[in-house]
């Protein structure tokens, strides 16, 4: 067979091209993320505000992104890992704490049910938050807070909680950070609960976390300043209290947010509200086998509301089941 | 006259000294200083900490500094900027509040009397801060404060007050990012007055402003997501509330700190109080030509308890009118 000169030269630009192409997108920035059309909605977003010759180009200040954390960077199930952690500070305070055996919430938690203590509901779980977050300096809660990380390990999966991060969200917050985006939590989480480990978890340094937060009081300990966590609310970062929050420790509105529950759609809602191109995306939990699935009946992560809106409100779901390769990272082993 | 061969050499050598010397440090990071013990203070500890085989090196992302604003950034006589900008607003919403004719603080204000108007004390302040920065939303609060910074000026010097920053301060700022310092303001001012104009009048970011705020609340206008401005305190962003502040925002303690007034006090004590090097800075107001003289008997600014604890608390005096050639910046004729 002959080639003609034409086809033998649409070839060789053809290899060319692909060459070329292989040279320049040489590493997948998602690796973990199945084609699909949320990956497809984050890669067009990031291009779009990178290309510098586009209406749409973003200028790198204003590139912020903002991740909820439970059950969009890590896993909320059973129960959020904020919960278990003030469930074994119960344990590990009640020797300081006689009364606590037969008082309620802490009772139950002490012979183990830790149901029965949470039936209690809202007020239950307050209490239990307070007993064990407040009432102590920041510095002397920051290494509580790490040396239980170290050490404590979700029942189910056995991996520490810091495993139970996904690895498709740590890809994507790395591929945001290599195109210019700066990237926070905004979390109903305990702002100093989360920060001694954002840093080694998910690249996030503390001055960018955003949460709830207890009240906290400065005061000199003879010639030691110390800041003391008391057992009031200071503020909560969910719902109608995210955009507040960003506003307050961002002072700029996101171009892109991702959430997982009907506590994130306000933050979603402020994002998309927007002058310029927004992403706003929701995790959806529905692999039951290798995570857990759920969503409106959930008690915890509930998506109902958000389910609803997300079409007409241009709102991207992630599947987790379908889009996503691997849900954890590797442990080494 | 001969030479010795030793000498000539010693010669050659202590040329070629200085010519290494002034190849090294060519640009003297802090022109605007006069050589003083506050300049060597703030170089040798910005050396020690970035010197990898220093025991007292400092990791980059522990690299914090927090700078008051008020009197430190800018100047504050004969009354803070934020406080001309208020007076501003109420001349321009008279139109919209007849009642304020006839109305203190108000009525003074528009009579052009400021001094009578400010007679009634916090009170006062207070009535004139909530009639002015609130009521709006977040959005147009913003574009309010840009337009007044592009056209107001200072009654003294006719500057506009983003002219009114401090030469030498805006060097220290540059000089420590350059060593990987993270610079952030800490102020008691209006942390959404600050944020429009401090990313292009001193290289800071909205996310690194600290700041005292009011509340705010997030609502859905129809499809239009809003934060609206209430006139209630949020946050005293002062005294005891800077520590607390600082651990809010940022998360982390400050390593260097500058302030100029008893309302900086605790936050100097808190980033002594670090573990490891810390530097911690007042700017005394000395220079009665160039700018104010003041200190422990000025309204605004006063430094008095500052002054009596510099010395034994290990806080560096900045003599404006002997450490600095120049307060503000050259501006362009």
């Amino acid at each position: 067979m002959k080639y003609p000169a034409r086809k033998v030269f649409a070839y060789a630009a053809s290899t060319v091209l692909v060459l070329s192409a292989t040279t320049v997108f040489a590493a997948d920035p998602l690796p973990s993320w199945n084609d699909s059309a949320s990956r497809t909605a984050i890669i067009e977003f990031v291009e779009t505000v990178t290309e510098e010759d586009s209406p749409d180009f973003v200028p790198v200040p204003e590139r912020i992104a903002t991740f909820d954390n439970d059950g969009t960077l890590w896993a909320e199930q059973p129960m959020y890992v904020q919960l278990f952690f003030a469930i074994d500070r119960v344990v590990a305070l009640a020797p300081q704490h006689p009364e606590w055996k037969t008082q309620e919430p802490y009772a139950s938690i002490l012979k183990g049910d830790v149901g029965a203590a949470l039936a209690g509901g809202e007020k239950a779980i307050l209490d239990i938050i307070m007993a064990t977050h407040a009432g102590m300096t920041t510095l002397e809660f920051e290494q509580v807070v790490k040396e239980w990380f170290a050490t404590a390990r979700h029942p189910g999966t056995k991996r520490l909680y810091t495993e139970m991060v996904y690895q498709p969200m740590l890809e994507l917050l790395s591929y945001l950070r290599a195109n210019g985006f700066k990237t926070f939590i905004v979390s109903g989480g305990g702002i100093e609960f989360m920060r001694p480990i954002t840093e080694s978890a998910y690249g996030i340094p503390p001055e960018q976390v955003v949460g709830s937060s207890i009240q906290t009081e400065f005061r000199m300990e003879g010639n030691i300043p110390v800041l003391v966590r008391l057992p009031k609310i200071n503020f909560i970062d969910d719902k109608e209290g995210k955009p507040v929050g960003i506003n307050s420790h961002i002072g700029r509105r996101p171009i892109a947010a991702f959430g997982n529950s009907d506590g994130d759609i306000q933050m979603l809602q402020w994002t998309k509200g927007g002058f310029g191109p927004t992403l706003a995306m929701i995790v959806h939990h529905t692999d039951a086998k290798r995570e857990w699935a759920y969503d409106r009946d959930s008690h915890i992560g509930t998506l109902n509301k958000g389910l609803d809106m997300a079409s007409a409100s241009g709102f991207v779901l992630i599947d987790m089941k379908n889009d996503w390769k691997v849900i954890f990272p590797a442990v080494g082993e």
